[in-house]
């Protein structure tokens, strides 16, 4: 293994000359420098960036923490994607680590994020509570941003959508064609993301002067998979609905090969709809209803919070109704 | 912040014990380690793992470079919730970098993620040569493992299927359902594993004495969206054609939407065919056949040949036809 040594040997400087060129704090002359640099090439020598970092306290990277059991699907893909991206144009690198199945887990993913020197940090949290974020928050001088939860007592370190909302926005729309037997498709127990749609779908009910039919009511676990077992369930109990609303898009692809199955046409017998907006919603046949959520936007946004701090930086976004095929106006309750 | 002192404060003992009890190399009394945890958790003390790191020369964690342009979409997500479920298995965090756009680029995020100290590091290579990934390899003491390469001089560090021996099983299966004007979409220019693609549709054509012909190929770059432009493009041509072979499921998906919008029904006008059996694929109406490619299985003995160097595992996979609804027999060329 080439060492610093090698380097210097071979520029005729010493350990340390060839230390404070790559720290760039102390000034080095511009010929000297260049043949460092030049043995640096010829050598291939790769300086120890865990103890650059050690030394400077920092690194060029960003952490984002997510919980591998969401890993798998088009909607975290595009997250994962955006976070890329956004590092990047920062001129940063993204470091995903997995926050596996507990709050402890997630809680060890930001501590060796933290312990790598990232210079910011952003979660997905799936297990950690509102208050636990809080105080991670609370405990780290690094910046650390949450995704997806509103923070009340961290305002600038959060970006979110108002779920609740957008699900009345959607139930609106389902309700406006005729809809009045709509059954839901609920993500995981526990889910905020889930309970907030959830409480959408039964406020938008209650106005329009229905009361929500629990027959109506199954859950998912926000895969596609779980989407499918999900309508299955549903068609089995023989109960009339005009119309299918899933807590996102992964499951409403499911619950459309269940429909399918059981030889339901989209949408003439049965209308469809999601949430995430996620890409494949777009190609799925028939392209499919949902609410747009600004992910990149959030991304984007929560990037630039932990590496411009001071920035006045959006961090409600707002998502959209997308109207396509999936959805008609109702004709009668099967 | 809290530092070790205040562990040893609390704990009624020296900077040094506290230090003893992290490592585990020296023996400390039971009962004088189980006051140090006990001042560690009343002080929410977090130990600096870069320093830990550092002094013991390994973490547990295992580093994956892809390159940004690829997270966004279901084959990779996919691949990157194998990679962290694999790695958990083993008791160990997937930490996962970002190769961007350039082999120097890729290079840059193998070495960050040498410097972080994983235990070993898989690539799925975009844009590093088989001559590079050797020299890289050849160059480290940590374990690197590459994915979807054949590398002849590194045979157990690397995980691979011919995708030209299955894209001549595809397509003996579309010549069987009697297809003879089969277009295909093809990947990135320059890919391997699109090319591998490319060569086994031209040999199986050539081996049913068809010569491949021009008007039948274009050129998508992996998306679902390029695949659909890449259709647009080959309907504008207005050539007979029975069947498209889309060298991924992810093109595939576009190419249907396109084919739909064109009001070519799917199998009855036009069959269509992909590649990878995403979980989409699977889903989407109508189901997709496609050739089904190991990937937990590669995943999960690269992860294997990172941490158990010397037992024998498989390098080699074989894809499988999976047959589904999007494939009929060919009537007469539109």
């Amino acid at each position: 293994m080439v060492t610093i040594l090698d380097v210097a040997r071979l520029a005729g400087v010493s350990k340390a000359t060839v230390s404070r060129a790559l720290n760039g704090k102390v000034f080095v002359r511009e010929e000297v420098k260049a043949r460092i640099f030049q043995a640096i090439a010829d050598t291939g020598y790769r300086p120890n960036q865990l103890a650059r970092n050690l030394a400077n306290n920092k690194t060029n990277s960003i952490g984002l923490v997510i919980t591998n059991g969401l890993y798998n699907g088009p909607f975290f893909a595009s997250m994962i994607y955006h976070a890329a991206t956004s590092s990047e144009s920062f001129s940063r690198q993204l470091v995903l680590a997995d926050g596996k199945h507990s709050a402890q887990e997630e809680r060890d993913a930001i501590n060796l994020l933290l312990s790598l020197r990232c210079e910011g940090i952003m979660i997905y949290p799936k297990y950690l509570s509102v208050d636990e974020l809080d105080e991670i928050i609370d405990h780290n001088t690094t910046p650390i941003v949450v995704i997806n939860r509103e923070l009340p007592r961290h305002r600038s370190q959060c970006v979110f959508v108002d779920h609740q909302q957008n699900c009345e926005t959607m139930m609106a729309h389902l309700l406006a064609q005729g809809h009045r037997r709509i059954a839901f498709v609920a993500g995981s127990e526990g889910s905020p993301t889930g309970e907030s749609r959830f409480a959408g779908y039964c406020h938008a009910l209650r106005k329009a002067g229905i009361e929500p039919d629990p027959q109506l009511h199954v859950r998912g676990s926000w895969s596609i998979d779980s989407g499918y077992q999900a309508a299955q369930q549903l068609l089995a109990r023989n109960v009339p609905f005009t119309c299918i609303l899933a807590a996102n898009d992964d499951m409403a692809i499911g619950v459309a090969k269940a429909c399918q199955e059981a030889g339901l046409r989209l949408p003439q017998d049965v209308s469809l709809a999601g949430f995430d907006d996620s890409v494949i919603g777009q190609y799925y046949n028939p392209s499919l209803t949902t609410i747009h959520v600004p992910m990149d936007e959030m991304i984007r946004n929560a990037v630039g919070m932990l590496l411009q701090p001071d920035a006045q930086t959006l961090n409600a976004h707002q998502g959209e109704l997308v109207c396509r095929e999936s959805v008609a106006s109702a004709k009668k309750a099967r």
